[in-house]
């Protein structure tokens, strides 16, 4: 570590607030990198268990220990960020970074931004299927993309520290503006949780008994990813579908157009016009980086 | 072995037409298992590389060459299958067994049948991504499903006999009737395809290049997930649709359906159905056998 990053990382004080699976491996790497971190959890028993695995060096159920904080992350659920930013803001000092990471942007930054003009929004897309304290990881940010929301309010230099504190997870930072990150996001993350879900939904309504049993029993590796994700938690899937709903709307539209199309060609038996399609696809999902690691859904 | 099974397996003699992934991997196994396997392929590269990996006893390309068989196998691509049992049926000594591996089975039962009373249809759930002989593999269908489509005409003991060969595979068979199977697989490998390619096609439409560079950097594994069966062949997902078309065009209605109802209650901003939506999608996943060995998409 180079002097001056030492100087920075001995000197700079990070606060968490909500000690889950992304704020608690998010506490666990930064520490390990040599920051000090105070974590902040409604539950005095996270706390606990939080300084017991070395999560954090100090923490508390009280927001008051935030008050020394440079940089405090806000990594609580989606629907809950505004109101705990609104509680966590008094305690704050003038100069200190707020930023969040939550899966979806402009709700959050319209909400906090008045409440706190130097908030930053930022979503790290990693996660596991496990969540709490318990579930905390190192490196779980590691080659994943952590996407940074600035304004044209945002202070560079407060932007230039963020962008530090995500390189030292060994994430890779993106930047975007809300607006195009939910957009993004409501494609490749939200749209697909419906689109799986209503082939669930679908098969559910056989009515032949038999049909439904040998479905099931034939079910392979292609059912099986294709339905993942429209099998997920119920709550976090409508909670991105209400804080994201019109992208994702305008996205569900686009993609009704899309299987109205096929279902056309279908009926005219333009099997030309289908394979043209299938070979497009096949096109766009190679283009897609398939071959990296990938990340996990958030 | 006990003394009777391995009586029938030396006097057993099956002819396998076509000697790709399938055909090879079924002619290793029963051969292994000690019967005597003759191969026949349109080429007679293909043939040489059998006979040199030891897939096959004997082969050649002259479908006489099945004169002798007990069994045949027909396992050419679905659309072929109709033709090419056409031109092996002069060849067959009169009780031989004649079945195939095809994905579809109405139509295959239907247009094979009156050329072959004894044709029973057969379909193993199992496969990988590369094809040809050189891809043929031992055990490739080892706790896999194998479905037999026996008709009213079916003769029990040649049907019992083709089950002896199944489980000789280590496959675990299933009877049906030739309909019941089409709508099963139209359900969980036909309907999933053009799910998943329309969520590829709908992507494709993103007019924003900002917001589509930025979805194609967040795409995790969820994405890659639901949209893998769109992506894939495209010759075999029209041929599939082609040949399965009235059960899939139904379950595609269906599942119009359940995305009209999802996105009408996203429009009303009803939650609470949508959790409810979500809840039950969950419970559905979770009943089918997500946590069995599954078997690849054929």
């Amino acid at each position: 570590m180079a002097v001056d990053k030492f100087l920075i990382s001995l000197f700079m004080h990070i606060g968490i607030v909500g000690l889950g699976l992304i704020g608690g491996s998010l506490a666990l790497d930064w520490r390990q990198a040599g920051y000090t971190v105070t974590g902040v959890s409604r539950s005095s028993q996270t706390i606990a268990i939080a300084q017991e695995r070395g999560v954090i060096d100090q923490g508390g159920t009280d927001l008051s220990l935030l008050h020394a904080c440079d940089v405090v992350v806000l990594c609580v659920p989606l629907d809950r960020l505004v109101t705990v930013a609104a509680a966590v803001c008094p305690h704050l000092q003038p100069n200190a970074i707020l930023t969040d990471v939550g899966s979806v942007k402009v709700p959050v930054v319209q909400g906090i931004t008045p409440l706190w003009p130097q908030f930053i929004g930022g979503h790290p897309m990693a996660g596991t299927a496990d969540q709490g304290i318990q579930a905390a990881q190192s490196h779980l940010f590691r080659q994943r993309p952590y996407v940074l929301t600035p304004t044209a309010q945002t202070n560079p230099q407060q932007l230039a520290q963020l962008q530090t504190l995500v390189a030292e997870l060994g994430a890779r930072w993106l930047l975007c503006d809300p607006e195009t990150h939910d957009r993004a996001v409501a494609w490749i993350s939200h749209l697909p949780i419906w689109v799986s879900a209503a082939l669930l939904g679908a098969v559910a309504q056989e009515s032949n008994p038999q049909t439904a049993t040998l479905a099931q029993q034939l079910a392979s590796s292609g059912w099986q990813d294709t339905t993942r994700v429209g099998g997920g938690n119920p709550e976090l899937g409508v909670c991105l579908a209400q804080y994201n709903r019109e992208p994702l709307l305008q996205r569900l539209y686009c993609y009704r157009r899309e299987l109205d199309r096929i279902i056309a060609l279908m009926e005219q038996q333009d099997l030309a016009a289908l394979t043209a399609y299938l070979q497009h696809t096949h096109t766009v999902r190679r283009q897609s980086p398939a071959n990296h690691t990938l990340p996990q859904e958030f």
